[in-house]
């Protein structure tokens, strides 16, 4: 059976045990501190940590129709139909590949093809019905539901790469990075930290994947949104940037919210263990510092955008929420309150100072993926120093380096390859008249004429 | 006590047990293999049955509002409102009637009125505050929360018929219509399969209700869409079929994300237990399989779309992935991970084709109800035999064909009848101007001009 | 560690206890009757309390976006990104002021500072990471699911003066508002019932908050809409009312089916507990009587305007649906089906009355959060003395009047100061061009020209 060595890095501070035996044995750690450990317990843990997983994943699943209206909201009105049909293509895309290849690449157990390095290769294969036969691991979850929450994050990855490339992409190329992205990229480095791989043995810390899953997104997307080149009209011959403003900010706004919702699950199940009292009391920490974070992220948007340009702006408070969260998700469990405050505070500033920066450097990245996921998703696995103190800096800025430098290059590769043989961007003309008519003919509102 | 006998019919399968007593007996069986049935463990079982139709149930929920924002995202701007109106309606109408008369027609307990086919005529009860002096079967869930779950589903199917005969039906027979669904009709031939009626003692399979719920709907959206007729415009006088544009595709999509979502609830919740480690491993199975089936609903739609009409189809691809989650919706549990792709893909390749072909039928179904709900309703029930060896195909053509009749019987007999008393159908020059302005006087998007 | 007293009164009456003693001791009481209370019992009562907080509070935290929806749709679209904008900051005030303020004023414990009336001013602290150290009190919840479920209702208070006073009111004072209102105005007033203070002591009911959080979001907002005067142009100088629509109806739609899916738990996690059958079967019920209140308050509303003005209003009826909600809020465990018909159908006919009242009374409310909220609020609260036999309606109207005149002394006093300092309306001409190019210079909705 696949089992993942994840890792709530915290419980096994505070309950450390040898690294290969610890997760067998954690769940039951807390009831046998005051129970005897008798197979009632151990099944009653196994559905509070199944069903714990079923939620939460369900809540993270939600986060792919965020990104969704998010996207189509920070988009024009003629390219709507095309970022619906990316998201949802990309999620269902990622459903599939991701058992196909993707999760005995990230969690190969015992059957590593290069130990630490490369996972392996294998359909997955779910526990059989009604566990007929099977010898269940009653100290930890169902196979289904940890394959069912673990996709989710596999697929969020995905969503985050395609609001960076929107507006000029072609559809096809696109969804071939995705497959290859969800198949492959996303699980090999995700296999180093939550496979129990080589970054995990160097004790680098990201409980719910500020670097794993955000920073690897965020690194896709600045690397595509480089090599594609920045829409036609964004940047004047003259140097200066032209706003673009999105079609749609009620969608842009729901589309936060339901990013929020999900990251309840994102960072809450990423405890994964539901079973005893300190599980739970901690799941509950996390879902307030995770709020809390967004909420300070916001603020600290609102409050900058006042200073800085006398009118608070709408996206970067969005930007700077969705900021909050992912600088807390390297580290929801340890901070207090307040640490959760600055935390997700300093993420919603730095949105607001890396949008202008990014535009500075010619880099068009369409919803502002690249400040929310790669910038605040390094601040937030930089920040694990601050609240917890079995991390140490180095290894984090070493595992941020590493993962960077392999999604950087083979998502590099790929793009290139695209590029150079399908071509990745569409024709000047069909980009002006937007994508929708051009490469769907389709357009998402017929009815209301433009402005 | 009303209690359900719908039965988890892969549970029975696997723990083989004497028909009418199966379903009392079953939940602690999975316990009862390693430990002794004390109160406790029976009183965890019912907290944990219980909550998981609470979680379960608010997701069905869920799915009342993407019916809504499916249907009014492929409706014209001028006949949002009403669109929204119905939906509103028939889910409040669903709620009261359910419970004033279909729950006790759907699972009359030892009360039928005519033994397996005509179920008991009386209110629902709940249990009592506190439990107070009741005597709870432990070995289910509340009452309250398999009335809230199966409520839903009811719901749902009403849902349904909405988007096949919108814009140009009236208000008022579309809800009394309503009423008589999901009061009677509904209930009445659930109770055949899921009250444990003739068609379950018949051998009959339908897990989460690819006939029960979905063909239901699709049977009476068809013969709702038939005797209305089309909408003016949509079939020349030379035969050619005119595209009529849906208004809002962001609504649309975001409807379909919310549908998935819920289906999460609506296949897992089917599993009624959550008190062993093997039920809770089913559902895991069950939400992957369903999640798997979706993904391949809607990559076979893009793909076929791509093939045929050189431009992936967004709708297609959204009533692809709807496809695919009716697709396995009769056997969520027994198919392996291939298997879930296979079901769904046939089912959204089903969608592919079938809506043409309705086209040249001169069937105007607004939002590809009808392919949808009943064509991959079929195709989902039938699959059944692919993977469950308890299934016998003729059994499965026989069930289907008698909830058809039926259902095309009673509803064509309401639908009629409500035409030949008060009409169906606005008249021309209201549908022309739209059901917005006519019928409610409201306008969805007043400011936005129309082009 | 804060420990809330605020009361399942319901659960009190069937197991009547002494006052202070109660909730300690009840969490057991349903087991004790059967089994022994050993410390396997309280962990996994501990673990499934807490983790119901969390999935109640996540739903509860949807109701931001519910609201955000419901008044950006109601609101005309040149002061959609305004009501977008104060809908996100709102609820990201409210995060962070709840655990600097309100959270142990509300719940001070034993740390009052005037005993019943005036709680403890100190920050909110969480119990350690994996309760390392920590005694918890097995017999109820994490003190941290305690205040993220808590935290929410907080922050709908605050949404629900958001749509009152909405298409006129500045940025700045609003927010200023809203930090008063969640740091110390609400807290204070629930710390009378549900703290444990002096309204709970005089024997108040109000299970979820038809009073407590409903009727104060009211008050709040009516005297908000008061002070502010009505929009230009709403009622003419001949008195007459001039309808503004709002601008997206699918929006208010689906924020109104987001209030819908977020009420169930924000009732059913009012019942606090749910370690017993007794308490999950009563989760059960308060499911199944909101959600029959809210059909049937939206059946009300749709039969009345049918009858009144020949027309249904779908506005009127989403209102009405919220408006069941309301009313049921106060006692959703008691009512049986017939009863919960019956309380939500006044409060939905209470809002198709109440509109064109305060319409009368030149009270300018743009989205019929008055009406929805304070009236159907106290009706609900009233409505407790019908189905709880506990329930005494002098105190019923006492509590009714004692937070009504705190809230709006309270209230109208921050409102005086902010206009007599800061002013808290726009200008004229800002008013008439939008708040969104005048305060915010973004529009919602820049590429759909204005018809």
């Amino acid at each position: 059976m696949t089992r993942p060595a994840r890792g709530n890095d915290n419980m096994q501070r505070f309950k450390p045990l040898p690294a290969a035996a610890a997760l067998i044995a954690l769940p039951s750690l807390g009831l046998a501190q005051e129970i005897d450990t008798t197979p009632v317990n151990a099944e009653i843990g196994f559905i509070l940590n199944t069903f714990m997983f079923i939620v939460m994943g369900v809540l993270v699943f939600w986060m792919a129709a965020g990104f969704a209206m998010l996207e189509s909201g920070l988009v024009r009105s003629k390219n709507v139909t095309m970022q619906l049909t990316k998201n949802m293509a990309l999620f269902s895309l990622a459903s599939l590949f991701y058992f196909i290849l993707g999760y005995n690449l990230m969690y190969p157990g015992d059957g590593w093809t290069i130990p630490g390095i490369l996972g392996a290769f294998s359909l997955t294969t779910l526990e059989p019905v009604g566990l007929a036969g099977a010898e269940p691991d009653l100290t930890y979850a169902s196979v289904g539901s940890d394959f069912f929450f673990q996709l989710m994050f596999c697929a969020a990855t995905a969503s985050i790469v395609s609001g960076a490339v929107a507006e000029r992409i072609k559809l096809g190329p696109f969804l071939i990075f995705v497959v290859v992205l969800t198949a492959v990229i996303y699980p090999i480095q995700a296999s180093w930290k939550w496979g129990g791989g080589f970054l995990d043995q160097a004790g680098f810390l990201d409980f719910a994947g500020s670097t794993v899953v955000h920073s690897v997104g965020g690194w896709a997307a600045l690397t595509g949104a480089i090599i594609l080149g920045p829409r036609i009209g964004k940047y004047s011959k003259d140097g200066r940037v032209i706003p673009i403003p999105g079609s749609n900010l009620a969608l842009a706004t729901i589309g936060t919210f339901i990013l929020w919702m999900g990251w309840f699950g994102f960072n809450g199940g990423s405890q994964l263990y539901m079973d005893t009292a300190a599980n739970v009391a901690d799941i509950s920490r996390i879902l307030v510092n995770t709020n809390t974070a967004a909420a300070a992220g916001a603020a600290a948007a609102l409050i900058l955008t006042q200073l800085l340009y006398k009118k608070p702006d709408l996206t970067m408070i969005l930007n700077g929420a969705l900021a909050g969260l992912v600088s807390i998700t390297a580290e929801p469990l340890t901070p207090s309150l307040i640490s959760a405050t600055l935390i997700g505070a300093v993420g919603g500033a730095i949105v607001v100072f890396a949008v202008p920066f990014l535009d500075r450097l010619k880099v068009d990245d369409v919803v502002g993926a690249i400040p929310v996921h790669l910038f605040a998703g390094i601040w937030g696995t930089i920040a694990v120093v601050f609240t917890n103190s079995d991390a140490n800096l180095m290894t984090q800025l070493y595992s941020i380096l590493v993962v960077g430098v392999f999604v950087v290059a083979t998502s590099g590769i790929v793009w290139l390859i695209l590029k150079t043989t399908m071509g990745i961007r569409v024709g000047e003309e069909d980009e002006i008249n937007g994508l929708d008519m051009a490469e769907l003919g389709m357009e998402a509102y017929p009815e209301f004429s433009k402005g």
